[in-house]
């Protein structure tokens, strides 16, 4: 089975609460929910992580780094100017994959930049719960080719 | 059964050939033929199209703006400076998802800015082929949601 | 009698069904029709023409060019960075005013920069369908002065 | 019969003496005259003020608030820089047009910005004297549409 | 008595008419009233004078800086170019708060910097009616603790 | 009785040893003191905290955000750059007032924008540690305006 | 003899009290002693004005625009915003000469940038009261020379 | 014999009656014949297309991409914003070389950079009709250079 | 003996195992040790620290701030944009010298700029574990010419 | 006879040696050989320098003003900050060339911008020891058209 | 006697060849003349030297330090990028005065920042011939005050 | 023995007089001594040059490419524009360290950036002739790693 870890970034464990308008009536629970149920019907496993903290965030990527094969990642605020979480996962060999519940791209300049995406696979946003999903999807693709 | 339009913009019917250590070895059949193997597991209809004239691709978008029911769209170079594609998908009432096989933003500076993103519903970047699958679950989704 | 190219960019063609909130509920017969009017009142014969496509503008210039004493040109979302347009105008020695429905001084930032006018007469912006009339009676006024 | 406030900002008094090769020989009582005429044909009452005091023109804004249904003006240099005159515009509840006697947008880098734009219904550039009269005609029509 | 001159800037007589929306619905007389009975109570006179001029509001900084200990000002939009306003109260020997009704730095960008503040004691902005108050307390306090 | 949650952030525990000359001779527990004592006199209940981690702050805007009624918060350096406390303050349903001792707006330019005031009520800088007595008045006066 | 128009900008009228230890001890009345004794020596006749008002010296150029054969100007700080006072000097067809006091360019970046300089003969800064002794003889060489 | 496709960008066809004292007074068809000539000389065969159509040129990249071993191009305006040419270029493994009549790093600042030039062997600018004849120089003798 | 606080910013820990063809092959540890060896050579004791944790480097230096007559820190990605760990410095009365493993100044453009290196000493980059030492020099120099 | 300055800047002296990946393997003296072979054929004198030293290229310029009839420049480094080298080609009246090993556009962003070709006739770049042939035979090429 | 180091820069000695247009039609030699002429009227000593090359510039500000009381230095070109000339006029204990014939300000872009008069007493432009001797009074009057 | 070429550029010869608030009180004498001191300690041979002239530094540079095995140099001003110092940096085949006295990362802005680091092994700034003692250990270092 693949291993996954699943980091939620500041504010995420709002979500629901948090500007619906802007985020949508969906909570962390239940992407969670749906992340798990996904990941049983594609044969993964998942470590699923909340934190406000960004030194957390660092802390839990070099721990988890030997037992994952690849990171799935919503940085929350932390997108546009956490380098350090940048660095992390430049320095463990894993693979990783940015999503976003909004279109970050079509909102204020600053959330247009990630300081992050440059060291990951690739990037998805704009999707809501989806996105998550989708970002499974495509770490479980970027994995399996890996492997095999 | 939902309907979209599947449009490829300039010099992605060279995929394959094309710097392939930059897009990789699939072709654009190849791609074509994915989207439709998964619009069939999805029940989509699919209309696919490629072209390397940015004129034709907005004729397209209004001539299948009352069959489509959403886009997938490649705009490949057009993404960072063709506004008369962004006024034209925001003309039709379609939800549109914007996807690129390469991770734009970890390319050249004038690759991280994509006029057409802001008139879409989200942006999927760096997976190869599977951008295009990806994208295509992801307006599958939207537009079920939409219609429910 | 003067001779008037009327050029419309591209998305013109869906005037009344594009963003009517943005750009007014008239179509573009509406506009041609009132052109006509207005051209047979002031003893002016017009060509009218709408397109896509960047290039057809250009080559439309390059033709009517021998014919036509003004050019009356709405360049849509080209104005904005179609630079081979500019040149057109400038290669032809035909005086041109540019027109826009909406007060695109007032819009997104990239609307506020025209490409195309420091080769014009003068720009018209905001007034919906009467910019295109307002900028015929300027051109007919113009032209007048020209050949008195 | 519809009201107006016509402004002439700074230097404006000037025209046909100042730099006529830039903007003209006709002078400031001539663009009068011919604003009267015009309104007299479209059935318009004008009040005409120059200044060159940027505090003069806000208070008129403000003293003919009442009276006027428009207001036309050409704020000269003003344009580019006076923020009170903009703030006055959005103060009172009346439809502006902003004109100039040349294309400020084929200038020196600073005219292309005005500040002012953005609180007014539109903009019209480059056509000498007639600019005014173009200017007149569209404000004529606006508070038409608004009327009726 | 601690004697405070209040200078309102541009367009602030049409506090209550002006953008209510944005400004709130108090009127500047509303403003007056409220500072002269805080002043009562906390034993200050004051002067207060408004003007759309800005030459006006250097002349009065100039002719009162005898008189007064201190000013409040809220410079309306000649916050954001008027360095001569800026000069004026550098060479005046007195302190001077800064007070906007709205938030300036969550509006317009071109509101968020102050070409005053730099030679002032502090800014307060977002509170409506209230700024004054607070920004007169402010100064009240600053003068207090610069007497004794 | 209102309720306001109280937030310093980093380095301002060395409020009196930091810099005087730039931050002043006064404490931390001076702050709170006087905080106290207007929170007595106003019929208001605060808490008070102080960290200089990040996401320490985000948790504790979450974790009160039933109990408060209103944020007084001096960001500290927090202010130029930390998203995810903007999103913090955005995500709650809570006014926030900020503060700052300094005049930010006279200092280096970096400390000249703030990230986290958009999301605010307003701000006030410049007053010592008489900044927070005027942000808690200015706090409670707009809780006031909204209960009643 | 030589006639020329002297212009003091704002704040000006404060020399000696404004800020000695940036713009010197001497007054407004030394300078304008030392002028006329220096024009007395030249053979030149001088009108010496001083405002603080903006549209005040644009009408000042305009009415002495026939008498004057030169103009000697020190702007203050509206060198750095006032374009209606550059195109009030490009107007009327007489070299003007800007003096400052101070180094400019060594203070301020915002005071580094004329706006009127393009449109003047030379510019003079930083020889305190003999910034402008120095710019009287070099107006009166340059009207000499173009007299000659 | 050596191979090379040579493309002619929107409005050279107009060489000779498009601003002469811009471009020269050559025309299109003397470029070409002179060009035939030199290539005569050199034992190379050359196909020869002009169009002003972007999509045109990236359709006709492709389609010679076996038949040319190099290419010579002038992208006139497009030389600054298509993107999808610069892709086109990459996209095929041949060599090109970007020539300009005028001297393109000497005129209006948008023609200072070329979006394509960074995929080219090299760039000639600034000698009217010879520029094409050396840059057919310069691409027969890189393409000797590589064959050897 | 001196007493130095040796703090090691995010990802350091991960020094070896961190992309070593940026980072070198050294460890931490190593690291550590070499500077132990050092201070012992030089009769200075260390305090060493190590987090990914923004707020707990500022809680050491304060806590820190009275045993320590200096800092030696390499402040890892924090040195780009923690304006917390910057104030941390400047609040303290310590010398500090920062240093970097790699040359920044010719990586990434984002990690040319040092927002903590203004507060400090000087700064040393480029020289591998090497760095360290040289800075334990620096700050061991400094610190005894500061005492005599 | 034709008569040609031909002048090498810093550096280039070590062609062959320098960074061979970068500037080919070919000498200066292989470069200057094959400029006296085309001169020779071409009908043409030249007189050829290199430096290290900006004033000596001045220098030189001035020197051979009377002897020469054009320039053929390869500034290296100089091409992009030095402005005396700039003034100095425009203060003779000769036709020049500036030209570059290396395809300059496609390298570091501070080597797109030549200083010195604004006051050229054109620029060549990127064909190796080619580029300076090319330019030598643009050149002659120029001079006769001149001549004749 | 005072005593005063006169510096040319670069193309300077080609003063009546160099661009007449721009510079004026009088020669170095007649600048040198006048500046005797008038430091015999004044009571002065010159030494004054040209070059093209920087470091003599540096070197003969450094050899004259002890006998020169200031300097008077039109430094051409390297007034926009020498940064070691500024620093040589910093390192050593004198006043000096930065003159330039033409309105530097009123020219290119790149002309309008100096980097050398930062460091200087004040800075003279636009008066030909005469900004030298004008520079020579304003050193001449600035000696003077210090000394007495 | 390692042979090291140590280069001090423009007015580094007045270390000592010049500004020494700035650059302290020590002369490049006593820098030179202590490197031969620490040389003689480390069993290196140096060669120690200075000069103001910018064309010297490369000559010297070319000249002892074959002696050297490493350059230390403190590039003094230059290190902010001359891109040929870089390039002969890059020429020659040698591990170069470049050293400030000052910390120019807090001082002007023009002063942060180094053009010329890009090509050095690392930098040293801040610690005075320290700077000098700890390159020279750094590039001693560097040298020995690399011949091992």
């Amino acid at each position: 089975m693949r291993r996954v870890l699943v980091l939620h970034g500041p504010n995420l464990n709002w979500l629901g609460k948090r500007e619906p308008k802007v985020y949508g009536h969906f909570t962390l629970d239940e992407v969670n929910q749906a992340l798990e149920e996904l990941a049983a019907e594609l044969g993964m496993e998942l470590k699923i992580m909340q934190t406000n903290w960004e030194g957390q965030i660092v802390d839990w990527i070099q721990a988890e780094s030997e037992w994952a094969q690849g990171i799935l990642i919503n940085p929350g605020a932390f997108t546009h100017y956490c380098y350090s979480l940048r660095d992390a996962i430049a320095s463990v060999s894993l693979p990783a994959v940015e999503v976003h519940c909004t279109n970050i791209h079509a909102r204020e300049a600053f959330r247009h930049e990630s300081v992050v995406v440059p060291v990951c696979v690739g990037q998805i946003s704009g999707f809501g719960l989806n996105s998550y999903l989708l970002g499974l999807r495509a770490l479980n693709h970027y994995i399996e080719a890996r492997i095999d």
